[in-house]
């Protein structure tokens, strides 16, 4: 296809599918005349990874080059890529993750889940700043409740993972995962919202 | 109590405090000199509660002072005061809200699953938009998939309302509630992340 027809196809605008072809994001198509190239079916999957890990996961040019170039080392391995896409492992694991406020209460729900999870994972100091904020608020939570909301979480994963089709190409799963796993986070924040209201009215009687 | 008092037991700093009382956001004191006057409890926790109006849920000083209000017209009526601290249901009802995209798959969802939430409740608008953009981007989620995450949803309200004691003073409950609820809401979403991590290492095998 056309360079124009990527554009439609991908609802990337020419000039920024030109854009990151000089930055080396995409590969350069066929070259069919001085000034003409041909785009396939893979090159629209990966501007659409492109444009999700900018878009969508809010990555700079340069991150997003280097997140290609390591999802291109594990090509093939799926359970990598969905990592490396999702930003649940960091491109480079050279340096110890610091250790952040809450550590250890979340590295022993960890260990108690029995969960496999890289110990770069950055939603791990997430997790434990807030267990830690909320208890020097005063309000913090008992290790039962916080296991009800991991059990939750795991469930969630659940129906996440059911939603990527096995059949798709590998880089169509992640920009897919990613979309439905950033994207979704508002809405189970709503529906979270809602049906507290919704309880809490029960409750009321 | 002095104010220093209620400064050190709310971690609100004396000028803070100040700058409340003479924004009507607490009530004044009961003077024992021309410069002093005495706090009680009461105030302690209508100061935590400003704080997490203003500091947690983002609420500007006037915001606040209108939905303190809204409490004081509802007190005793605990469902009520929830809604309006969350947010759930706004102070002032006047207008009827604008018809939102994806409003139509938001009423059948909650119409199917039965739950009592206000048609003003801002969280309708948000499940709304997100449903369409994931349309939008070729990423939509099914009836069924929609519906499962709804009833995860559910389950977590339930964990949510049972942190809640039922015997603290209703300003307190619902100051709790807030932190809870907004401060919780990093610590999902990292949960599912780290979920989600563990259980596409599960499925690789």
């Amino acid at each position: 296809m056309r360079i124009s027809e990527l554009s439609r196809r991908s609802a990337v605008p020419t000039a920024t599918i030109k854009y990151y072809l000089r930055e080396g994001l995409l590969p350069p198509g066929r070259a069919t005349a001085a000034t003409q190239a041909e785009y396939d079916e893979g090159h629209l999957r990966r501007l659409r990874l492109v444009r999700a890990l900018i878009g969508v996961r809010g990555l700079s040019v340069s991150a997003t080059r280097e997140v290609l170039g390591a999802v291109a080392e594990h090509a093939g391995e799926r359970h990598q890529v969905l990592g490396l896409v999702l930003g649940a492992r960091p491109v480079d694991e050279g340096e110890e993750p610091a250790p952040a406020p809450g550590a250890a209460e979340v590295d022993a729900l960890i260990g108690e889940l029995g969960w496999e999870v890289s110990e770069y994972a950055p939603a791990r100091a997430v997790l434990g700043e807030t267990l830690e904020t909320l208890r020097a608020l005063g309000a913090g939570l008992d290790r039962a409740a916080l296991r009800g909301y991991a059990e939750l979480a795991e469930r969630t994963a659940v129906l996440d993972l059911d939603q990527i089709d096995p059949q798709a190409d590998p880089l169509e799963q992640a920009e897919r995962a990613l979309l439905r796993t950033v994207l979704m986070e508002p809405a189970l924040l709503a529906l979270r919202r809602l049906a507290q209201e919704n309880e809490s009215a029960r409750r009321e009687g």
